[in-house]
Parts: C-alpha cells; sequence; structure tokens
C-alpha cells in the first residue's frame, strides 16, 4: 500500500509552499484529513476565494482587493514620497507602525543572479514612470538588507540619479542577513527615522 | 491598512495545520497569492476532494478511499496478526518496509491525560472486538515510544491479559521520546524483528 492517491495529490500541493519539505507537507495533509468537514471545505474555499478577489494594485504593486488599493487612492497620504519594497507583506510592517504617512511602491523581488531575476522582471520600469510623473520629492528605498536587496538598492539609486528626487535608504537599525517582515516595530522605526541620503 | 480580509481568511485555515504559527501561515497565505491561478485551484480543489473521497476503514480504521482498505481486504495478508498504531501514517511507515504481512488496527490518538483523550476516545473497543471475533493470535502493539504511547501500550496489554492472544510489543530499537514516523527504515525493522512479550 503507497499513499492514497487524493492524499498524495494534496501533500504535493502542500509541498509547493516555501519552506515545506514532504514530510511537513504529508503532516499537514493528514491533518486536513482529521479537520471537521466545515474546516477544510473553509480552508479550500478560502484558497479560490483569496484568488478570485485579489489582484495587485495597478499603480503600487501590492495586493488588493479594489480597482486601485487603499493606500493609492488616499488623498490624505503624502504621493511624492514613495516608499519601495520588495514584497507586498513589507507594505504591512509599515503601516502597522502608524508613522509613515507617504505611499508605496512594490517591485515584486529583487535582483538576484542566482534566482534569474533581473531588473526587467521587477517593477522598476513603473516606478520611473511615478517618479517623474507624479513629482516626487523622495523615494525611501525599504529592500530587505541582503546581497539581493542591497544590490537592487544601489541599481534603484543609480537609475532615480538624473532624476529630481531625494533617494534615501533605511538607516542601518535592521541586521545584516535578516528579513523586513521579522523585524521588530522599533527597530523598523529606528530604521525608518534614520534614514539617509544616497 | 491592514491584511485583507481574504489574506486573513486563509491565514486563518493555514494557522489550523500543526506547527504552522502565525507568521508561517502569514507566509503560505502570500505564496498563495503568487501561485499560478491553476496550482491554486488544483490546491483547492485537493483540499476538498481529500476529505469527499477519504474515510475511515470500518475494519481497522485506517484511512482508505475504498469501501475496506487494501490490507483488511487482502486475503494473502495473515489476519490473525494484528498490528496496532495510534496514528493511519503509522501504518504506511510499516508497508514501506515489505516485510509484515498481518493486518493493522488504527486507535485513532494515545491515551493522554493533558489532552483530555481517555480510551473511550481511541478504537479500543473495536480492537477487542476483532480479537474475539477473528481469533487472532497475536497483537503487536506499536504506539509510539513516547509516555502517551507507553501508557496506551501498557492498558492495551492490561485489556487484553485474559484473551487467548499473544501480546507483544516493538523491541526497544526506537529511541525514546521519537516519533515513529520520523524512524529510519532499519531501525523500524530491528524493531519489529526484536518485539518482545508483554
Amino acid at each position: 500500500m503507497k499513499e492514497l492517491k487524493s492524499v498524495n495529490r494534496l501533500i504535493d500541493s502542500f509541498a509547493k509552499l516555501p519552506g515545506v519539505g514532504y514530510k511537513s507537507a504529508e503532516k499537514m495533509a493528514y491533518a486536513v484529513l482529521n479537520m471537521k468537514n466545515e474546516d477544510a471545505l473553509e480552508f479550500s474555499e478560502a484558497i479560490k476565494n483569496v484568488q478570485e478577489k485579489v489582484h495587485k494594485c495597478p499603480v503600487c504593486g501590492s495586493f488588493t482587493e479594489q480597482e486601485i488599493c487603499e493606500i493609492c487612492g488616499d488623498n490624505e497620504r503624502n504621493h511624492r514620497q514613495i516608499l519601495v519594497v520588495s514584497y507586498s507583506r513589507d507594505v504591512l510592517a509599515f503601516e502597522s507602525l502608524n508613522t509613515f504617512n507617504g505611499v508605496y511602491h512594490v517591485l515584486g523581488g529583487a535582483i538576484s543572479s542566482i534566482n534569474g531575476v533581473g531588473p526587467e522582471n521587477l517593477r522598476i520600469n513603473e516606478l520611473l514612470e511615478r517618479v517623474k510623473k507624479d513629482q516626487v520629492e523622495e523615494v525611501i528605498i525599504a529592500t530587505n538588507p541582503t546581497m539581493e536587496g542591497e544590490v537592487t538598492a544601489m541599481y534603484l539609486a543609480h537609475l532615480l540619479e538624473n532624476e529630481n528626487v531625494t533617494v534615501t535608504r533605511l538607516a542601518n537599525g535592521l541586521p545584516m542577513g535578516g528579513h523586513l517582515e521579522y523585524a521588530d516595530a522599533l527597530t523598523l522605526n529606528k530604521a525608518l527615522e534614520g534614514r539617509k541620503k544616497f
């Protein structure tokens, strides 16, 4: 007897998630088997629903359920200050601080030769267009303090050199090699406050 | 801006899985957002499908897609030798050895006062009935070598004392505190070979 077909099918789906190996995927699949039927159906629906309802904001590229995201559509925010992050979930980290009143730009990743991600795979042209069109005064680069994040930051800084805009980078409050999403609010706030010119 | 409603809903479902905290659930939800639409739909379907197709075998209690599981329905197997495990996935560990030709009985857990699991919550009465009805000659107890597993094993051994059946326990090849599903084939085989009488 091997693993049941339908269980195998589910294991394959779980194993596609980041940081989930075969053993963990197997454990999760069996947990679904042991769930109450309504919980499993809710899980199944939640996955279908999230892809139906959520798309990328055409302005900043972060995930939204509306046509244009809440932040880009908010006239109370300072649209001349753009904070550039790699991932949509990094926006939430900054929003939870309640101290930043500018807008965001989500690149959708970072330049990485190992992963085959070049500048053309990121929303960099869209950023340049925004900078030119919206009379942007400051671009705060908040990519992760990793090798890929630093390369991406330097690339952006170089591109924006000739534009009439101040380019800043988060202060080195963030430990190198770490990831933005795991930073605590205090560290994140320090990094935001201490940002410096390129 | 807080987490999007539909994303939150999905995070809640992921967080119900064993060993998945809020941060991991969040990461997984975003991974689903970034999946190709067909992969996400397949994931959603796989969850619904697994609960529709899979149920517990009325004889041994392990998961099956058929009316009675493949092993219980196999006349080539020795139905007078029952290997008792706590969880359905433990059956797969033994089956992968290709050395055991008896049948199984899945308890559905182990006695645990902390988790509020008593003998009445496990498929113990079903085991006793099988032992009496099928002229069973040997019951091999293969619960995990943990506190709960040992308690369950002792409880079963005591219950079966007065039945005309040999009760054995896996040999101490398994390291204490470990879990059956992570044991390698060699260790598992040694434990099976070296089983001893209670």
